[in-house]
């Protein structure tokens, strides 16, 4: 019997699949692509690769070794009961959403900044109101907490905007390739925070970052500061921070939130001060992020083949 | 009798007028600060200097030698009897806008990228709706016409995100600072078009732009290239463009209009695939903007004292 691959992403294009065909037939793979984990439900009993990221295809791959998620987060597989294979290793795709959602950062921060939704609410009212004020990228303290992917990526680009600082705050405290101006260990945020203007937050869900900004860090923030959430909703303490921007004191751009989807009688969609989108930053409806996550798939394929270890091999204890 | 300045811009803070009656002090000038060109006109009479862009100051300043105009563009004092001072000088306040408008411009190219007028209007329905698939400005053509403050302070911008290239298009062909992959002389415009997915217009209105971007022009633009303006409404045939954006063959984001204000039953309103706004990429409403248009100020009132040559002097044939 030869080894088996399962390929469940809807969003491939046949150029991807293609691509994936080739280095499986090169390995000597039989490769099944399916659209729909539940599609893919009869050729799981003997796959020893699963591509994919539902948490089904875990619970169904007995034989499985390795599974690659096409998404960053892994909430979905961090149960005990998660993977009923005992000897499969998870990767995920980390690195290859920074591009989008490190766009999605600098458009949101920019509509908060420029008062774009309430000049499209103008354009909508066939109005020509000018004044309202602006604050600018130029001459902002930006902190980014987490500095992986997606906080790199925002650095990058953020530099061009000619902002006053770039502080970058992660676990070690260390500077990735000297992209920030300076890097602060996590445990030192509470330092940062009253000297912060827009606080972009890339972190994980994990048991260590739930609520990381609480009512008593969001109290340190200075007046007027702008929360950009395109990591995990739970880092968040949503309510805290709802009622900061109902008293007008923050503004914030949300992509994620502690519940998704956002309850329909939540009554965040009425705040103030807030931006939201339906967890859009990072998603795969960007042909180069689709291509990303096929080329770290066949990087992670090859080393697999070769008996290396796996470049984006999730710790499951820690989750990330 | 003193030496008279009048300026008449109701956006300046208490800290600009201080800094100009210093300067104005310092160099034997009496100043007057108004808040609307009306207020002003009691005072133009022996007006050796004004600040200010309202046509009717150079239209009731006899004495007048200079006009500092907080604006960039010019065309308010371009008639034959726009001064009725027979020596006056125009400077414009080119330099003070490139920051701000080219911060709108990278917020209205992602928003039409990445869909953001459907996302916002998805959010107000208060659906969960994520799969609009998107585009990047990463790998894409772009295109510049105009190399000037603007354009430049766009292309320093839109270089961090990765374009594919970045092909500034001028009157001369030269590369300012090379900012630019490449630079194309304005005659050769139409072979640039072909392989543009974004064009970035920041040009202003003169007789020799005017419907530079005609039918033919925009028919020469690749499928579903995106068209952003934000010089002056006249370079676009805009009948034309909107025809374009009906047709759902391009797309644009337009922030100035070949009549402003926009009129009430206009039907570009209403049509698909374009970003309106109001005029507002480079007001006074950024601080930032009142720092540089007061700086720029007092650079050539330096000039003027001195008596050296002004820095942003108009040529009044050209109109820019």
């Amino acid at each position: 019997m030869s080894k088996k691959l399962v390929v469940a992403i809807a969003a491939l294009e046949d150029s991807h699949r293609a691509r994936i065909a080739a280095a499986a037939e090169k390995h000597g793979f039989e490769v099944q692509f399916f659209n729909s984990d539940v599609a893919a439900l009869p050729a799981l009993n003997d796959a020893e690769i699963v591509f994919g990221q539902s948490a089904t295809l875990a619970k169904n791959s007995p034989r499985l070794r390795w599974l690659c998620t096409p998404t960053v987060g892994v909430n979905q597989f961090l149960g005990a009961d998660a993977f009923v294979s005992p000897n499969a290793v998870l990767t995920n795709s980390s690195g290859a959403y920074g591009v989008t959602i490190a766009e999605h950062v600098v458009m949101i921060t920019l509509e908060m900044l420029r008062r774009q939704l309430e000049y499209n609410a103008i354009v909508r009212r066939r109005e020509w109101v000018r004044n309202l004020p602006m604050r600018s990228i130029k001459n902002s303290r930006i902190a980014l907490l987490g500095t992986g992917d997606i906080g790199r990526e925002c650095a990058i680009r953020l530099r061009a905007f000619g902002p006053a600082s770039l502080t970058g705050v992660n676990r070690s405290g260390r500077n990735p390739r000297e992209l920030f101006d300076q890097a602060i260990p996590q445990d030192q945020l509470d330092s940062v925070l009253p000297q912060t203007d827009i606080l972009i937050i890339s972190l994980p869900g994990t048991a260590e970052t739930f609520h990381m900004l609480d009512a008593r860090r969001l109290d340190l923030l200075s007046d007027g500061a702008l929360v950009v959430n395109v990591g995990r909703g739970t880092v968040i303490d949503q309510q805290a921070l709802e009622k900061e921007l109902r008293a007008g004191r923050l503004c914030a751009a949300l992509d994620v939130f502690e519940q998704e989807p956002v309850p329909a009688d939540d009554p965040l969609w009425d705040c103030p001060n807030l931006l939201m989108a339906p967890h859009v930053a990072g998603n795969m409806t960007l042909p180069y992020t689709r291509d990303r996550i096929v080329e770290l798939f066949l990087e992670d394929f090859e080393n697999y083949c070769a008996g290396k270890p796996l470049a984006r091999q999730v710790d499951l204890r820690k989750g990330y």
